[in-house]
């Protein structure tokens, strides 16, 4: 398992489950988020004041890999890392674990962005800290 | 504010709130829903166990009151009593309240039965103790 | 079966339903909404533009009887009905009907209002025709 | 644009908006599955008699490229292709364009299998004919 920048515990809630009775695929999308919001609050970045400003972070591209499912009920945490690979564009790497048996349930890399009011691209000044590596000089 | 025999806090995620960037109105039920079937759990009556068992807690009506809206981030709680109508029919009364200035943001009265795999009407034995009043000698 | 001055069609989505198989309670408010977004598209009025105006029509108090389940694949339609009951409150009476059976699923009264960005009560003028019945003189 | 074997009329609903006032990137899946499950049953395949039969079709991995976004309101289709990528393993390919600009707003690939009662991959014999490309002798 690697070492995650952010960690965040959740539980599953019933009515994320389908008929299959177990979460379905959308809803990892919603926890990812869920996460990546988190994490962006911890480091003072808050999602919705952005959206205020119309500032908006975007995603452009997503990968999700479906180890194992989710129940009704369980108890999983998401694992959060962060890569800059170019001046405007940033990779979360998350994964999902499930608590009772360590599994690794989701492998997800997100690719955002950010963009002002008129659509262009422009990265809030205010995240140009999480792209120091922690433990390296600034 | 009435006492609660329930309890159970919760944070406004982002993707549930909508254009106007309040919690929409569909997503108290999830919040309602969820709190239920975490006082349930609490009393150990599983919903996923008893929908395997395909014994079926259903809600056959709600009634909500919006209050105060929920906004992106808000932390609240929801509190919840449970009353039984009819041999067959219980209510639970459910508000949430918002963390940061303690108003009441919903109140809700849900009326519950349960149905066995027929579409019969069946109190599963194991709810019985939840009506009997705490403080009251069984 | 009572007059509806505006009906919609839908089919219920797999991913609406729950691990008990049938569509979720939280998500028949989703359709609910989604049927008078279209009455009011229709009649002219534009929930988006609305939101991006900054007058918000809100939903004060919602009182919902399930009938019948709706379950995967499931056809039905929601018929609409509006009423004024004060200067600055309407309800909307929504009907849900199962296609296959032409059983009621769920009958629903949603009372609303619309406020300013300020959160005070503000009909916008746009709105005033629909409260004029049809077949009257205006 | 490349041909599809299969497409499907959609139109986006107000509460699946975000804040930002675009379509929630979860939000897409929920589309694409829905896309895929009304290809299977106008293919003979039901996803809810299936999941009642205890054989699973899942999703493995999920690649999404967010092109443009979806706003409330807009009309849109999704178009599907499929193909077989192992005895056990299929991809959908699938596309979503807006109406208004004809302008492709996601473009998608989700690789899935079938899994029986035990979690052991199991093609349904059902299947099998999908994978028969059109126009060629089978």
């Amino acid at each position: 398992m690697p070492d995650y920048r952010f960690a965040l515990d959740l539980k599953v809630r019933d009515y994320e489950c389908d008929m299959q009775g177990i979460v379905n695929n959308a809803v990892y999308l919603n926890y990812l988020e869920h996460c990546r919001h988190e994490f962006l609050l911890a480091a003072g970045i808050d999602f919705n004041r952005l959206a205020r400003e119309r500032i908006y972070l975007v995603v452009v591209r997503a990968e999700l890999d479906y180890k194992a499912p989710l129940r009704g009920g369980d108890a999983f945490w998401v694992g959060l890392n962060l890569e800059r690979v170019s001046p405007l564009r940033f990779v979360f790497l998350q994964d999902i674990y499930r608590r009772n048996d360590a599994r690794l349930a989701l492998a997800a890399r997100t690719t955002g962005t950010a963009i002002n009011s008129k659509g262009r691209p422009f990265l809030p000044p205010e995240l140009a800290p999480l792209f120091i590596p922690a433990g390296k000089p600034a």
